[in-house]
């Protein structure tokens, strides 16, 4: 399917950026939460060094809201957050796992505080709204639960920081990773976060007016032109390096917490029940079966992954690639694959057998290959 | 994003015919069910006037089924479906909207009973399966939901009997419509349907088990071959002549099934109590406000919609189209519209804000364009 085109329809939603996006070259898309995203503008690597030097603007609208509004809405958010949110606070984001009674992982969005009634869960793709709303009917709950008009619009790069100084004033600065505030823009208040899916620093601007897109998207592109800033998109290559895991690649409900390396984002010592709390401990008494680890790839540039690649010790298999791209900076092939927990160790020799034949390869721990980046630059 | 390339991951599912499908002429994909679904072969033309007159083969595994095993499945099945299931038979397919309180649609499968304790809901585009669990965990039901690997292919054109007889045995031809039955291949059972997604006729064969999906899509292929097969998909042109909606596109979440047009599906005046019916009794009292017709579009044949088109008399805007393409045996542009109820009658003249600019057009009624094609041919 590498090449294939993508046929449109009203389906695939529009978002209030896609008019500015499809003039700004953008040359691939996915499809996530039934929405339009952009993956690549002039090629993958073009879009890394670029993002990694400068500033870009990201339409990541795809990243919808499940909006909790009511008497019961932080009692839900609890019930379903495998993160500990009892004392979530207003005005910070917290990267919290949504489990189902298994312990599967359903989705991994940032859930965002805005007042004691009212919380924002930042969704990967799958309709976590079905699975809440469901709930809070089974549970007859006093909480509205609904996908509201806000769309994320992302600055991310090096330079991010200044040009969002210059558009909404130094007050910016101001704000720490994973905290949010409210600034206003053509009479509205955004919610703006210091957070984005690149390791290169930037905020998430919480647009909440459909109609303001193209004037939003517009008042950065003018600042930003001393910055150099360019469309862009989360970035295969960038994120890989970074370690950060995407949501139907390197996870799915085939997978609990425990097994990609979330522990730390979960909360099986604290006081609060939530969906999928007494798996999660089983599993974690029990010891896991298989584990999420990086891996390095020998050889040429490999192409974007389609299907999961077989991981093989002395031609028996004990795993599959999830994600893998060609890194310029660590200059090899890099991913993230599905190991049987007794193989998963690093620096095992391992094999994988991909489109273009079999290649040697290596295990690593998560997060090697950016300190790794780092070290080099 | 007419012509944008869809970028390949693993979050886009492959399914058990996607090494076929690959290798027969594809060249366009949507995305459905986080799943990839082939859009165009040849092109939307050719395959249409081949659909109408040969058989062709469909991978329709994005049709995931939303299984409910257990005490309580049937209990489950009539709380959820807008469509009386009470006395739903076994080998029975029911076309079966799913409303959550609101009444809003929020996916219109189609149930089969498989047995008392144990319904597939064939599902549109929306992750159904979360909503039915999350109710099913709320209300502490005894029920087992999950997506079993059953992949759906569909053999659809006037020739689909003969192919179908020639592969399973001449009993095929005594299953009749929306009904199923179980027929063995490779020493499994599968079952099969009469139905699908295009007016032609045919059969979905419910593959459960991933592993024999080139299996069965060569020996369909090769008893085909005198029969004219071909790789095939759900036609724009053909589901639009035939009156077939699209979740996503000509409903969505903004929408009841009284606006749709589906009342004869939904059962508001029997004893069960379904989600959304207080809803629906409440807008049949009241009058709807909007209702879904057909159009004809003047004018050259017109691009995929990428987004709805304005609807307007006299300059006012009155609705949307929601999906429309060009018909050479209609020999005209037919589509749906979102028109408000005040308008929303036949022989309208109106006008379309098309990206190829004003074009006049007229309403219809749902399903005119078929008896009006096959009334030409």
């Amino acid at each position: 399917m590498a090449g294939a085109m993508l046929f449109p329809s009203r389906r695939l939603r529009a978002t209030p950026f896609t008019a500015r996006v499809s003039t700004s070259g953008v040359s691939g898309y996915t499809v996530y939460n039934h929405m339009l995203l952009p993956t690549v503008f002039e090629d993958l690597q073009a879009d890394y060094k670029h993002l990694k030097e400068n500033v870009q603007i990201w339409d990541v609208s795809v990243e919808r809201q499940v909006q909790l509004l009511g008497k019961d809405a932080h009692k839900l958010a609890c019930l379903i957050s495998a993160r500990d949110l009892t004392n979530a606070q207003i005005g910070r984001c917290y990267y919290a796992p949504i489990c189902d009674q298994s312990g599967a992982i359903i989705n991994d969005p940032i859930a965002l505080r805005l007042a004691e009634d009212k919380y924002w869960f930042s969704i990967a793709d799958s309709d976590l709204l079905l699975w809440v709303q469901g709930i809070a009917l089974g549970l007859d709950l006093n909480v509205e639960v609904c996908e509201p008009d806000v769309s994320p619009l992302a600055i991310q790069g090096p330079l991010a920081e200044d040009l969002m100084a210059d558009v909404f004033g130094e007050e910016i600065r101001n704000v720490k990773f994973f905290h949010f505030k409210e600034f206003p823009f053509k009479g509205r208040m955004l919610n703006i976060a210091r957070s984005g899916w690149s390791k290169q620093g930037g905020f998430e601007i919480y647009l909440n007016d459909t109609q303001l897109g193209t004037e939003l998207w517009d008042a950065i592109w003018e600042k930003g032109k001393k910055y150099n800033i360019r469309a862009g998109c989360p970035n295969l290559i960038e994120r890989i390096e970074a370690g950060l895991l995407s949501y139907g690649n390197d996870m799915n409900r085939e997978d609990t917490p425990l097994e990609i390396g979330l522990e730390k984002y979960i909360s099986l010592d604290s006081d609060v029940d939530f969906i999928g709390k007494q798996a999660l401990l089983k599993q974690r008494e029990d010891g896991i079966k298989k584990r999420l680890m990086g891996v390095v790839i020998d050889g040429s540039e490999m192409p974007p992954l389609t299907m999961p690649e077989e991981v093989l010790i002395g031609g028996k298999n004990i795993g599959f690639v999830t994600s893998a791209v060609y890194s310029p900076d660590y200059n090899g092939n890099i991913g993230f694959a599905m190991i049987e927990a007794s193989n998963a160790n690093a620096d095992t020799e391992v094999s994988v057998e991909s489109k273009t034949g079999i290649r040697k390869a290596r295990l690593c721990e998560i997060g090697d290959f950016w300190t790794q980046v780092q070290s080099k630059n």
